[in-house]
């Protein structure tokens, strides 16, 4: 069981296609419970289904709350999003910072959840005032309006991200391997004997400045040896002609 | 000129709100440059601006292309995104990782590009063999597709951050001020007092347990002056009555 997973709580919800994405945006980070205070459509109809475009699972699941109280009821720190610092005297955390807070506080058995405010008005200060903190979604301040879905993926997408260990990067050979720095030096060695037949270095100065280009043309490229194979046809064939 | 920030590039998108919502994704990220490969509708049309959410600027200003090629002739390094390994040769990067190597090479005056293929099938594998590598973006392995504006949200989010530096948590106090640590103490020594009059100091033991654990209760708490006029305001209520 995930239970070690943060909740997303969407508190009154004005329409189902919303509630749908957001699920979609759940599924894609991971994210399995949801749950809903007073949404004002039908969370399980046809528009929040397709919304969620094969999510469903988790809007079937979804439990059903009368209040944000009784939403945060069982739940050990919750974060509300705003993007308004309101009045209130509270801790903002990075979206970053606070995908890895839950994370750790999972980890050792406590229950976390996110709230989301309604589309056209976002929380009220009495929804906020029940959080531990407010995520801040670091975004462009002179138009930073997500639609519901879209806030409820950069969340998730953090908290994904706190989950799985990702190489920079990698990079994927497929069928073939990597060459050795031999096959590839040989492969130069080969173009620049290519070159000397037909008298293209005129001087040694220009020879060796041609040799060291090449091979650090080569060199950085990180060849496979079905790459190799293709530049050797390349070269023989034009040196064929 | 924001010349060093990164061209989103359209393949081929199909349908106008698309690329209307992945203008308003691009201006949330503070992304001015789109160009679009062959769209499909009118991507200055009603519902392309409706769905842009006053991103409208952004299609304005998009330029047009007929191939990827001429979209990326004058770009340094471009990036695709898909979400399969195709069967190329090819150097995988994290969006994290793609943000700041892309932020890097932007301060040295290249200029970069992420291609995004068609909303149906994605990027061709023609498209992929002009990018300088892939960009994978870290999601739920078995549901994972997300739409066009969506994955351009995470990737400009991802290039947002690389410009801003943000503080992993602070504690907003709007109009009051963090209080000194010696008028919590003073706060905790008076509520001692009080218990101390009451009688409810049965042993030293006991009475030494309660002063630690309240100091603990209120000296976390990052209280400001406000909230300990507050707290003063209830214990001096409660201790009238």
């Amino acid at each position: 069981m995930s239970s070690a997973l943060p909740v997303i709580i969407l508190v009154e919800p004005q329409l189902a296609e919303n509630v749908g994405m957001a699920a979609r945006a759940m599924m894609n980070c991971g994210l399995s419970e949801l749950r809903l205070v007073n949404p004002r459509e039908n969370h399980v109809g046809d528009k929040a289904v397709a919304a969620s475009s094969n999510a469903e699972e988790i809007l079937y699941q979804a439990r059903l709350y009368a209040s944000t109280e009784e939403a945060v009821a069982d739940l050990n720190f919750t974060l509300a999003t705003t993007a308004r610092h309101r009045d209130q005297t509270k801790s903002v955390l990075s979206a970053e910072y606070a995908a890895n807070k839950m994370f750790s506080l999972g980890e050792t058995g406590s229950r976390c959840g996110v709230l989301f405010g309604p589309e056209r008005t976002g929380l009220t200060n009495h929804d906020i005032c029940l959080a531990d903190g407010i995520i801040n979604i670091p975004l462009n301040p002179k138009h930073c309006s997500l639609n519901l879905s879209q806030a409820v993926l950069l969340i998730g997408y953090e908290i994904f991200k706190t989950r799985i260990t990702q190489a920079e990067e990698t990079l994927v050979t497929n069928h073939s391997v990597p060459a050795e720095r031999g096959k590839v030096l040989k492969f130069c060695e080969y173009i620049e004997s290519l070159m000397a037949d037909c008298g293209n270095f005129k001087s040694d100065e220009r020879r060796d400045k041609l040799i060291i280009n090449l091979r650090n043309i080569f060199m950085r490229n990180a060849l496979t040896e079905q790459e190799l194979n293709t530049l050797y046809g390349v070269i023989n064939h034009l040196n064929r002609r």
